[in-house]
């Protein structure tokens, strides 16, 4: 099992991407991870944190010069950079040099060189972004979060099936519930887009529980949250901002008197697990679906445990065949089957 | 100042509402609240809670027979409950005999209700629901956060000039900052809808920032933000949501160790603080902006202390004129100003 990481993407420098590689090498011992990236630079990294061991062979470099940066147009980055490292390592998904790719850098530019180099999967008309959100119970899938801000009732269907597929092979749940975000849980709820949508799941055979309001995403009461990537992307970073918010909150309050900060001392282990469960990047990355390959885009702050867990996530992934599944579940929904 | 309390609407009974009145009874003297249900049944509450001393006369109760339900339809509700708290509590604004309104209850139907009663301030296309967040500075007024699930440029356009005049003049924000909610701080990024608002606030004389993202929500460097009711429903609840899944986790990892639970007696009054703080209930209520009058919702599951400061919220946007100003800058905007 080969899975590429950029090695340059994202806020927080290559050691810490290598370092969360060399995580996930120890935890799978029939894995490698190739870097891309400026290959002097990365060699030597990897010299000084491995030496020339067993485990430095297990982390070959493949060179790209150029990396796209957070802010950078995605359609702009993969017109001109043709050597940045989404492109190199899309390309050797494409060439069978590598299984998957992974990548914590500009998630728009990741999915673009995706979908130059692999193209979309048989009938996807939109390829999305899915994340997994921390729940009281299982984590919970929502898609689209960010990649399609415009979208037809037909592309939020297909999100339910991409999303489907992906949270009953890599999460375990049989026939996942399959929830339609709106503004209340009755049918005639939600705007033009998910009222559509809404006829379209019911008719379908996949497990519609029916539209799930905002405060349903972290009950754990649903498997897979089916929205467009605008509400996605609020959804996903007014969660981000909350959850900071509210460790900061905490804090000025315990800071306010002398007996909450002797509890502290003894309840910081406690805040501690309480912090890494709502710390969602904990919990891998956010896989690609609808393209014809595997890839898993982190957060661009992710720790090196969060890039391990990507690692090990894409690595299942391939091994699971999500991208069969989706295509098999396509073909059921909408009848076009091939009896084969 | 007398404001009108549906005394029946919500999900937490006649006496916490009552309980509300009286607590903002004692903040201000010169206040009246006229409780809106069944009169002998209230008449009833009210003598056990308050005797027939002085306080009790500052509690007058208007019957109205029939209460909205919170699931019940808006418009079915408006047009065929006629003496339901909500109508009955409108007319008593429109005929000079109430200066505002509140409820707890069903927010589309008292919203319905106003605009039946009351009608659009001039110019008003969609009147809409306010609400603020906290934030770790001041709170943050989003709008709309449900009335409005499918809009145009120009009802977002609407929504910044009166959450701007509200916010002004309610929290004191001199030119309120407003931002217009989108997946990304670039002017390119948005969708269809947000793209053209965005022009439209551009080109305004409003203090507008340009796009935030969800992540600004919380951390308090803008005072008003924008988005359609759909997005701001789920905002909201999305934030309820993960409030309260935040509080159960932290209340399971500190019940897993002895130590920390022994820290926690230690640090419980700054947990009360912390959670007083994220819960934007205890902020009042959320107005009605659009509407040729006052009227405040708030949450189904109000506190006292909740209903006693959106009473307080209600004359507040009373004495300050707010409709005034949303009229006044509505003009400003619009070029249609009357040179009076």
């Amino acid at each position: 099992m080969r899975i590429a990481l950029d090695a340059t993407g994202g806020d927080v420098g290559s050691g810490l991407l290598i370092d969360g590689a060399v995580l996930a090498l120890n935890k799978r011992r029939d894995l490698e991870v190739v870097l891309l990236g400026p290959e002097a630079e990365l060699k030597e990294q990897v010299s000084l944190k491995l030496g020339s061991g067993r485990m430095a062979h297990r982390l070959p470099i493949v060179h790209a010069s150029q990396t796209v940066s957070m802010h950078e147009s995605p359609v702009d980055a993969v017109r001109k950079k043709k050597d940045s490292t989404v492109m190199v390592g899309f390309d050797l998904v494409k060439n069978g040099k590598a299984d998957a790719m992974v990548s914590a850098g500009n998630s728009g530019a990741t999915l673009a060189a995706a979908i130059r180099k692999l193209g979309r999967l048989k009938g996807i008309a939109r390829p999305g972004i899915a994340s997994l959100f921390p729940s009281l119970k299982k984590p919970v899938m929502l898609m689209d979060i960010g990649a399609n801000v415009d979208c037809r009732p037909q592309h939020l269907f297909q999100f339910a099936i991409m999303a489907s597929s992906c949270s009953a092979l890599l999460l375990k749940n049989d026939r996942p519930r399959i929830g339609l975000l709106s503004n209340g849980e009755e049918s005639s709820k939600g705007n033009a887009l998910v009222k559509e949508t809404y006829g379209l799941l019911q008719k379908s055979s996949l497990n519609f529980i029916g539209n799930v309001e905002g405060r349903d995403v972290y009950n754990g009461d649903v498997d897979v949250i089916v929205c467009d990537g605008f509400v996605g992307n609020v959804s996903l970073k007014i969660s981000e901002g909350l959850a900071e918010a509210a460790m900061k909150m905490l804090k000025e309050e315990i800071m306010k008197s002398l007996r909450a900060k002797i509890g502290y001392l003894f309840i910081r282990k406690a805040f501690d697990g309480f912090r890494t469960r709502l710390d969602y990047a904990e919990y891998g990355g956010a896989p690609l679906l609808g393209i014809n390959g595997v890839g898993i885009i982190c957060h661009g702050s992710s720790s090196s445990l969060a890039i391990c867990n990507a690692i090990r996530e894409a690595a299942n992934m391939v091994e699971n065949r999500v991208n069969d599944s989706i295509v098999k579940t396509l073909a059921e929904c909408t009848g076009k089957e091939s009896h084969a």
